[in-house]
């Protein structure tokens, strides 16, 4: 396999450039009554992302002085372009929605100190209304901004007390892929089907990895296209944080 | 019990007469990929209605020359003011969740005429992103609107064809309900948990009942109340409908 | 559709005038050990009806000074004409089977005064030996008398105490439709599956309303219909109110 | 322990003599539209048995010229003193009810011939709307009878064909236990839950035996029990088969 | 059919004589952490045998000073000639698996005192990683000596105090059947499907029943049949009993 | 955080270096009957791997001339310090399972020409006897050699034709993490828990990646700990390749 070059030449269906994200938009409060909430859009992909707080923990972390994040992943039925059915009229999880519900759980833990929080719960459920590739990844970068918006609200109505931060840092995630042998940035569905290699990158806001997870979709990939990968995924990272700054330090009409 | 009047007086805590509907928006094309998408409003209350439309029928019709058309009714976790469990992760579907799914598709059947649907499958989704009461009174509203646009798209595609009308009328669905001893139109929550008898009442365009479902949730009521609410509710259709009717006159971007 | 009328000289495949129960028999305390037991009987329907009186309340209405009665429905396989699986077999209760189940217990709640029961439980289980039409209106009126016996029962062994009474009033139900353009009461299985238009009627013993669940299952209706099927069926649960206090009246042998 | 012995002198608690089986009812024909049924009663035990004959047969038998004969059992929730809860709401069927399913299964097979029965299906239910010990062993005696009237209604109805017989024997069963040192036949529950040993006896017609099934549920046992009990078995199925006889003699109304 | 008989000439697929055990391991501490564990062997058959004790006891026995003794049994998926789906990804639990692990569970209960085993729970998981007839009994055979390991450990580590012994008696199983008219012992898979009668037959170390489970898989079996199976069996309990008491001679090596 | 360097220095808690593999042992031919099948062991941890070889494709891959691969991974109870409840019985598989289960598979098609295999299905049953880290990395592992063997069966019975090759290279896995700021190779249970990062890397024999999935366990890491992690890796791996060509290049007995 020769060696992954972006050739400034490479326009892709939508127009834009192999290291340029979609158009991202974040719709805080979105939601009226949840402690924070989130529209995000990625393209197409739009996820809807609501955090619960509550007081109170899981009977495992009772008397630990720890507070506890944790997310749910899940689409609508027809938020694809074929309908498909219902995990809860199949009656069970499927395996795909078991691992990206995980992933989002972790990456946001990764950023919250739970002694901070106390013995509070936030989950994070985010629902794909539409899905055009890289739900997993909008989910992340759009649970994060619900994440802070209920951290903001328990801090208000007195949940959380002291004078440690609860979010140690932010978090944002983005697809890369290899597509006719060229890294890309942000993959719509009909990239990402195509795609030689695929992954997902989460990191913080200071620029570290939370989550490398790469697959050889239809060829192993070797060392110099992994690294061609996670710069462009750190490059895309580091504008959805900018993103996120931005959407967050709008003032909340609620 | 005295008999039910409508003071003129009387208002509501959202500033409403007794027998004026919520603000009530129909936005059809929310979703990119399905054959009809419907974000429906009725105040606070907001579902998202697609319609799948696909050839071919379940095994139990095939061969039948007739069509077959179905919904399924969900509520994502946080929709409520407090967040409920998903049902995928109960693995069952509950009662309330199973009698909804299953009125909504009574009731769109009795304005199909599934011969000349032919042998094609409309699925209705019906997901409740926002719940602030009559959840499913909008559905059925806005599944209405969803469904003609896949019966056209149908024929638009040649997978109906012949000169018989599919849809032999429109439907819309409205509660209603006594609180405080007053018949109200078009319950939110904080007046349904106080509705003394809870009506949702289910007509075509023409005028015709679909569905009748009054229940007493904290007082058996009389044949005048029962009267005073079936005109309330059918003067909420009759606006619903012209409401259904000016969302469909419009030209749909896509 | 003209008007509906009920011509005198109509009669029933059965022989029965379109205005007439099926015969109706209910036996009281046909299990040894539950606190309450009736087998209802309208025509060839046959639903065993056992009120489980236990002290105590669900979690969710601990300390609350209040009881709380609910039901379960359920047919067993050979029930019916032609056998069907087994609910605890598919591992999933079917969206009929929840809905009458809550229809049940939402009937019933309403002649409860759940204070005067105290903390303690009643759950009536509606089992249907064989479904001839009608079965969840004939589980409601048998259920009823089976209660009865479990409040008996209950304040005899001095669990409930008190000068209020617990049941405030008593209920019934029949079903009523209109089959060939003529209201019929109480519908067998052969009407039941002709009929235009199909109501379940719940009422008090005093004659006010608890559920009126009136479908079109192949034309809608109009009011005057509506109205020919609501005296029908007040008429129909008058004379079931009568033969239930009949059957209270008589000394249980245990 | 000693030997095991029938003393003249032991009065059972609802007056039996050790070796005397309680009042056993078989009522025919108890479902109107079922191709067999059965009510069957040991004291106040009572099964109805349901068989239900379809043309056909399951998939991995397709082809063979050979029928195929099931049991399913199962226990209304207040058959027993104290309410339990439905299989079909947990979701999941018991270890014991699927244990008891196969038994009477492998039971009734046991005297079928299932060539004889060419490709159709015979399915038993056998639902116990009382329970007081013997469930099981009611459950098979019934059931034989009930499929002998499925076997015969194949017949009548040309399903059926050839001079073979299908039931190439009769099939009873009782339970035998060993209470307080003594050797009893037919136990109801009061004895059974002091039973030391407990055994399960199924025999054929002729005397030969189809299951043993014992089992020290307080004391291991040795070879002197067993064979007390094996002969208290035999003589309790062989009065069996003889009312199982005196049923299938009468006249069906039917 | 003749007397069943024991042919001296009778030479059986792998050349053991009718009444011969197939080898027989049984190699203790196959786990590192595991409080017992057993690789037990019987031929082909393998099982592991893992017991787990854990302080306290379900609720159901809290308070009562006594403890408790449960098992369950399983089957990879590729145990057997052609691999079976997982009872995992069906979502539910055979009634064969039931059965079987509800048997083991009643055979090592037998000889548990459980008031001397105190407040402790033992379970015992016996996973079949290679089947060829026998699992259950070879199940039985193994389980019980983990479980001495397991109460051994108890003792040890201070969790089980005073002066009684938790096992009153040891316990073994074996399969015996009939096949081609010849009672033989110790049923490999071939022999198995062909045996016209089948019994696995439960015994303690000092010859009492524990349990005897025959089955007319073929034909029905007369007195003299199941005499000469049980003698068969006796005696193979008789070897595989101190087969258990030489392996739980040897020093355990950890 | 310093940049993680390998002192020399550092001696592991069972005396492996850093970069030191534990003792890997595969056992091919473990089972009698599956097509291919592996005990593989690292360290403490063993997996049995089982290949299942069938005729036939599911109905999805029917007539494309292709083959199937996939993979099912699950723990027994107690190959863990603690007994987890069995999948079986909870009645659904978790989150963990479905995802390593989904890793397998991914990781063997990668290097499997489903042309090449024809309409064949191998399916990888890949059971934890034993877990003491790195069972995901140990099954995919084993499984490789396992489905080798599997495919050489298919070839040898003549179900695998043509001169294509099935398998385009080798699959091998292992684990990395940083424990106290070292890079460590092929964690144990003990490391695993403490490692600030964790990462499961798959390569081909060849060298190039199949899978990366680094995790931010405790903290989230630099390029320079990615970087030194896959670089530990790549060495781990190239040795399994070497230990899985000896295992092969060996004769197997049956």
């Amino acid at each position: 396999m020769t060696s992954p070059t972006t050739p400034a030449a490479v326009v892709r269906a939508d127009g834009r450039a192999p290291d340029q994200l979609r158009p991202v938009t974040i719709t805080r409060g979105w939601l009226d009554s949840a402690e924070g909430s989130v529209l995000v859009e990625f393209g197409r992909t739009r996820v809807l992302c609501a955090a619960s707080f509550t007081e109170g923990v899981p009977r495992w972390k009772k008397g630990s002085g720890e507070g506890w994040v944790t997310a749910e992943y899940a689409m609508l039925p027809r938020a694809t372009n074929e309908r498909s059915q219902r995990e809860s009229v199949k009656g069970r999880i499927g395996g795909r929605t078991h691992e990206i519900s995980r992933l989002i759980g972790r990456s946001l833990r990764a950023v919250v100190d739970v002694s901070a929080l106390g013995e509070n719960t936030i989950v994070l459920d985010c629902d794909v209304l539409q899905a055009d590739g890289g739900t997993r990844t909008a989910a992340i970068t759009g649970a994060y901004v619900a994440l802070a918006d209920a951290v903001a609200w328990g801090r208000r109505h007195g949940h959380v007390t002291g004078g440690k931060q609860v979010l140690t840092d932010s978090v944002a995630a983005v697809s890369v892929g290899i597509v006719d042998g060229v890294p890309m940035l942000d993959l719509p569905y009909v990239e990402d089907v195509r795609a030689e290699t695929d992954m997902n990158v989460v990191t913080t806001g200071s620029g570290a990895f939370v989550e490398v997870q790469g697959t050889a979709e239809h060829a192993p990939f070797d060392r110099a296209e992994l690294d061609a990968l996670l710069d462009l995924a750190v490059a895309g990272t580091t504008e959805l944080t900018r993103l996120q700054e931005a959407a967050l330090a709008q003032e909340l009409a609620r």
